[in-house]
């Protein structure tokens, strides 16, 4: 197409909010528009590349199986009040009432949707095992959406869902679903994605991976063995911790403490190092006043994720200064009489010579031995891995990397299944409940993805895979008839040999043209000049500087078809 | 794909509310499922045709140098106050909250978002023309969705907005997509289409087509004359009549007509024929109580449509039997001395020996002569066009025919930019509001209504452009093992050479096999059994009968290839 005639122009400012590379680029290169918090428009050049995006998925989809449907966007309460999630998810869900008065919603996922699809239609285990999936537009009430596609309240995902007759079946297409992704973040032209282990959250079941792009401006953690490749989303990552007990427990003893309150004041005041200490860290169960202690070594966190399942409750943390039986500040595990859930985490297992709240105003106990002075106690996992503690399969020292989730997979199991009576029929005629997974990539984020990844700083730079266009043709001097001829020539010939070629037919400077092509990131740069005319050439250049070469005019084509398939199969 | 592992069945059955043809037999053929009220699901099959009519759709708009976009789902109520529609569309408009208390609204059609798209980025002429569109979910919360996927809540719309410098320029556009359209219709197979002018109601603006596809079911009426072509939504269609006016008026007479209210009635009481008489039809304008008398011929109908153009407001029917001042059942126009605006149709325009209301209960007025008793009075076209009255170009008669409306476009003027101030500098450095067309077709109902046109009592035809398969593989005796092996090499020859194929390779008689591709519509069906292969042949029937052959094994591929490719070719 005609740069001239394109609409979306180029810019050099970027609103104060934009503060990741992909969101800054995105903006300045005129790709998308804001409309409301977390909702976006996509001008041309991104429309284009989320369209290559889908077809790549749809291609691989179609190759494990996959059904292309449609479910809707709007869905009736019924559905979701069927599965319970109607009421168990909170603001992110828009519930509105129809000019009927009827209460609907609007689609964050589609399991009840793929449930209601198919339960009237597959009655028999024969029909087993199947997988549907769409490219559909979400909405999901974001509190905190930043970082231009990265975190959006609308999103075109795609979503689907399979259903198998036993576990077993599910978890070998599970794994030819990870595969085809593995391939689509490859051909995409994603380069440091690692499937890590999760939290299947929301989703309900067991097993799921998380699709993570490792860079510094993703907000989940993910922890990695560099030695034996363990890895797993830091919300459900365990790690081997050196135990810190000692030969000999001193007695459990009351000291003063004075006013300390934080587990760091304490021990800076008793001159202890905090992992021979025990901190209270201290929750309400959500929407009740039941208070949650869970008592931990110092110098550790919390891993709420692994806190909620654990008690199966959600959480908010709380300050008990005001609740009646307990001393906030001094709380400990010896003589708290106040009801409350007790957790103890396993860092607290034999510990010895600890340093702990008493309960009491300005005291603390030393000399804490777990054993003897709390003996039965049951302890369970909910800290955060630290970088360089020993990897759970190998020993070897782990580290910590940030991500971005381009993509979730998640063994379900029964759960939407059985809330919504969906039954097929075995060999015998008895009814089972099919078992599910469900597997999602959303469209605009891979695309801002890739951008995090891939850019420099004068502009993006897309993979020949999903490049709004493969070339970008500067023609310099258009004023010069000749030049212009033979530039027109050139982008005729391309378009009708099947190269995406975006025209840069502006009156303008070099300077100011190459800016651009630099900008919008497209792969190869194609100059048509006075001076490459002389010599009867083309100059081409690729946007990663990997290739510069001037080519005879009447070769440009087919040299241009040669770099564009050359990098698409080695994408591939 | 191999139909046994194809979610969704095929029925016999279908609910009480499915009337018209496509509704029924997409549910029969398992193509849609209902979700809630005007909110379907779309099958495989299904999703296949969307897909095609969208690329379709989409070549077309390119072709017209369009700019794929997407605007969001979900808006701002901002965006829909600046246009003002946020206030004058009614219960149509999903309107909810998010999270934080902002006002949104759901998408119904994207004129507003078009603008603030382009308004910061479009700032010169020189950038005028171009033309933007998107493929994108729309919600409209109407009150009588009905006939499977003719007329739903929840759809995918192209929907395409262009900018211009001047009304000339608009013009020349607006037949460029005109003919797009008339292109787009042709290639994905519905015959009976043509363009009609409408009203282009609440998108405000003035000139305006719908491309109507004619056939019983549709609820809109199109004007026609078969001589000349004259055609027009009957919503502003117009029609020459014979005048009545009789030499010479009697004088104006109270009649007694006793209890008689309707004009029926009275003219029968007094044996006066209908378009002798003068009928009141009284409205309230919409919301308030002003009421709005017509006075029309006896015989004629009213156009609200026209009336609301008129008078410049929504209406409401009104029974006036409890407003004071009014004597319903004899209002008429002499002597009528409540408030009220009063519109007289051109079918009364020197009109005389008149029958009318003489407001004044158990009598009306005779010999009534508007020009001579209500002289100075302005008449306006409010009345529906019937069928056999005079076509207002070629005087030749006209007939009605029912038609479902597939596509329309807007020459919208600048309601939206002015109104959302939109401008862009002229030659001059001066600012202007530019000029927009906006053109729209529905894909759901473009599947629809292909399937209303082209059925048969066995199932639907899909033309072979959109069809979801273009080949119905059966396999017949597959428990015989050469036939097996047969059916399943051509099935991978035909995949492989690029034939989109369904294999029904279920354990199933030819009967029910035969049964399932004429209700799915397939448009060629080849049978592979132990008879055909005995002579090395496959047959092959089209779904229309016109093709009925039988073909060597080894060239059936290259065959079905040439009977696809002149299908295609023939509709394109």
């Amino acid at each position: 197409m005609l740069l001239s005639k394109m609409v979306g122009e180029r810019t050099k400012t970027t609103p104060s909010d934009a503060t990741i590379p992909s969101h800054v680029l995105l903006l300045r290169a005129g790709y998308i528009k804001l409309v409301s918090n977390g909702i976006w428009s996509l001008a041309t050049p991104a429309r284009r590349i989320t369209r290559k995006i889908e077809n790549i998925i749809r291609e691989e989809m179609d190759a494990v199986e996959g059904q292309e449907v449609s479910f809707p966007v709007v869905m009736p309460k019924e559905l979701w009040a069927e599965s319970g999630r109607y009421y168990s998810i909170g603001d992110e869900m828009v519930r509105f009432k129809d000019r009927c008065g009827r209460d609907m919603v609007l689609g964050m996922t589609h399991e009840e949707a793929a449930v209601h699809f198919a339960r009237d239609t597959v009655s028999s285990y024969q029909q087993l095992p199947f997988m549907v999936y769409q490219l559909q537009t979400k909405f999901r009430d974001e509190a905190r959406s930043r970082g231009g596609l990265i975190r959006v309240r609308e999103f075109v995902m795609k979503d689907a869902y399979s259903f198998h007759a036993d576990a077993e079946d599910l978890e070998k297409y599970y794994y030819r679903v990870y595969d085809a992704y593995t391939r689509i973040f490859r051909r995409i032209g994603m380069k440091r994605v690692v499937a890590v282990k999760s939290d299947s959250g929301m989703m309900g079941g067991n097993i799921a991976h998380e699709y993570m792009l490792l860079t510094p401006v993703g907000e989940d953690t993910i922890v990695l063995c560099p030695e034996c490749g363990y890895k797993a989303n830091m919300e459900v990552a365990v790690s081997v911790r050196g135990e810190t007990r000692e030969d000999k427990s001193e007695p459990l003893s009351e000291v003063f403490t004075a006013d300390k309150g934080t587990i760091e004041e304490v021990c800076d005041y008793l001159k202890a190092p905090q992992e021979k200490s025990v901190k209270a860290v201290c929750y309400f169960k959500k929407g009740t006043e039941d208070v949650v202690v869970v008592f931990i070594r110092g110098d550790l966190e919390v891993n709420e994720s692994k806190l909620k399942k654990v008690i199966s409750s959600d959480i908010v943390p709380a300050n008990l200064k005001d609740v009646p039986g307990f001393v906030a500040g001094n709380i400990g595990p010896v003589g708290l009489k106040a009801a409350a859930t007790v957790v103890y985490d396993e860092s607290l297992r034999r510990g010895n010579n600890l340093i702990c709240g008493a309960n009491k105003p300005e005291y603390h106990f030393s000399g804490l031995d777990m054993e003897r002075d709390l003996p039965g106690v049951e302890y369970v996992d909910v800290s955060k891995v630290r970088s360089g503690e020993r990897c759970p399969v190998c020993g070897k020292p782990l580290s910590l990397e940030n991500g971005i989730e381009v993509g979730n997979i998640f063994q379900l199991g029964t759960k939407y299944t059985k809330a919504m009576n969906m039954t097929v029929l075995d060999k015998d005629g008895k009814a089972f409940y099919p078992i599910m997974g469900c597997y999602g990539i959303g469209v605009g984020r891979a695309l801002a993805s890739v951008a995090e990844e891939s850019h420099d700083d004068k502009g993006l730079i897309w993979p020949m895979t999903i490049a709004p266009w493969q070339v970008y043709l500067c023609g310099l001097r258009l004023d010069d008839e000749n030049v212009k001829d033979k530039a027109f020539a050139f982008y005729e010939e391309l378009q009708k040999v099947g190269v995406e070629v975006l025209f840069d037919d502006r009156n303008a400077s070099a300077g100011f043209k190459f800016y651009d092509c630099d900008l919008m990131g497209i792969p190869l740069r194609v100059v048509i000049s006075p001076r490459s005319l002389e010599k009867g050439q083309v100059e081409i250049q690729s946007r990663d500087k990997a290739i510069k070469e001037d080519c005879p005019i009447e070769n440009a084509c087919a040299r241009l078809k040669e770099i564009i398939a050359e990098e698409i199969a080695r994408l591939s």
